[in-house]
């Protein structure tokens, strides 16, 4: 009996985005052809099927849940429709199933089955947050949340500042949006006045809105983004790659 | 006067791929709407443009380009059209533009002088790599080329292991396509048996082929991925996060 194969779906970033913004029309028309799938979230997986115009009556649909209380002796029953044959969709919460999320365990195990994994294109919040910031993206790490604890967050922000400039690497990360401004008021505490960040809020959301600025200029005036979805890029860029505003002098 | 919009619209990764398989229809829309390009390759461009079936005559179309000649002193006038008030579209040579290409350079400037950036949705094949892969999605890097002298890659595979297990991060990079397969024998060579490789081949075309193994596994069979563009993704477990297989016995 052939294998099944596992999709890895993206969905939207937050609600009011309409899928022809951000899923290629192949990606739609096959998440609207699945019966079976392995969800972060089943409420918001529904709402997205809708969304997809799928024919298939939604209790026709087998939907499990992978989130981070699933046991390790869960996963084998969530293989199971593969290896009898049938294609899975694997879906995230929001963006990118498999990144910043529970979902590679999965496919890790597909891998060791040999069954056919097929990740489709849709919407990062971490890629969309890197290109729109202009920072370097030769050379990038994603880090995920960054500690609560105010002296330990103190801490992994000079880390991560100096880790960017010893690497030549951006690095993003990510907070639980109620505590975004007092990561913000941290973040411009604690770097040097030329390190760059930019803050990016709502991607593909009507209100979207992405800037980079360095630590000094943001000190002026803080963006608000409480308690909306952000993502921050950090960049302590090489004396030798400065913008050429910083380097005019130099380079005389 | 009000200033352009600098939108950031992802191109597909190689021959032969259906837009609609690539490009979530309102990016589609938005690329045939544009009249003005900065782009990594012209002769791309046009191609991809043809694609989104745009009406405007390709004579018509503004072209610049901003490649690793481009030199700084050429970026003002790549902006000047956004202060005129137009928009512009950048483009990659493959993917997504701003990410291991020129154009962040532009991007930063367009911050500086306060004009709008939209990335939009599109492919990447370093996150679809990372998304196929399996291994950590909530830390990982990307790195860009290899050296290509022997023992500086050698030397820099083992710094990439080491880093991936004291970081416990997801370490991914590229080669020249016709250098893939003396780096797969060099990671072969110089891992760990039980580091994981995913080799990620020919993304989003028919060819498309994505395997992740143990460096052991991997000893028994190399992939053919020779002058195939390709995407490796490595990861050295912390022994506490071993697959349940690996584990068992110190688990019982």
């Amino acid at each position: 009996m052939s294998l099944g194969t596992l999709y890895l779906i993206p969905t939207t970033l937050g609600e009011g985005c309409d899928l022809s913004a951000i899923l290629p029309e192949q990606a739609r028309r096959l998440a609207a052809s699945l019966r079976t799938f392995v969800t972060e979230h089943p409420k918001t997986a529904r709402q997205f099927l809708k969304q997809t115009g799928t024919a298939i009556a939604l209790q026709e649909i087998r939907m499990s849940t992978l989130d981070e209380h699933t046991r390790p002796d869960e996963l084998a029953s969530l293989l199971q429709p593969l290896l009898d044959g049938e294609d899975v969709g694997l879906l995230s919460e929001a963006g990118c199933p498999a990144v910043a999320d529970p979902g590679a365990t999965l496919v890790r195990l597909a891998h060791a089955r040999n069954i056919r994994v097929v990740p489709l294109v849709g919407p990062s919040s971490i890629l969309l947050a890197l290109m729109g910031s202009g920072l370097n993206g030769q050379s990038f790490a994603f880090l995920g949340y960054l500690p609560a604890e105010k002296s330990a967050r103190i801490n992994k922000i000079q880390e991560i500042e100096q880790h960017s400039l010893r690497l030549n690497q951006t690095q993003i990360f990510i907070e639980t949006p109620y505590r975004n401004q007092q990561l913000l008021q941290d973040l411009v505490a604690t770097c040097a006045s030329d390190t760059e960040l930019c803050v990016a809020t709502d991607l593909t959301l009507a209100s979207e809105d992405i800037r980079t600025k360095s630590i000094a200029e943001w000190k002026r005036k803080l963006p608000d983004c409480d308690k909306h979805p952000t993502v921050f890029v950090l960049y302590r860029r090489p004396v030798d790659k400065m913008p050429r505003q910083a380097t005019a002098r130099q380079r005389k």
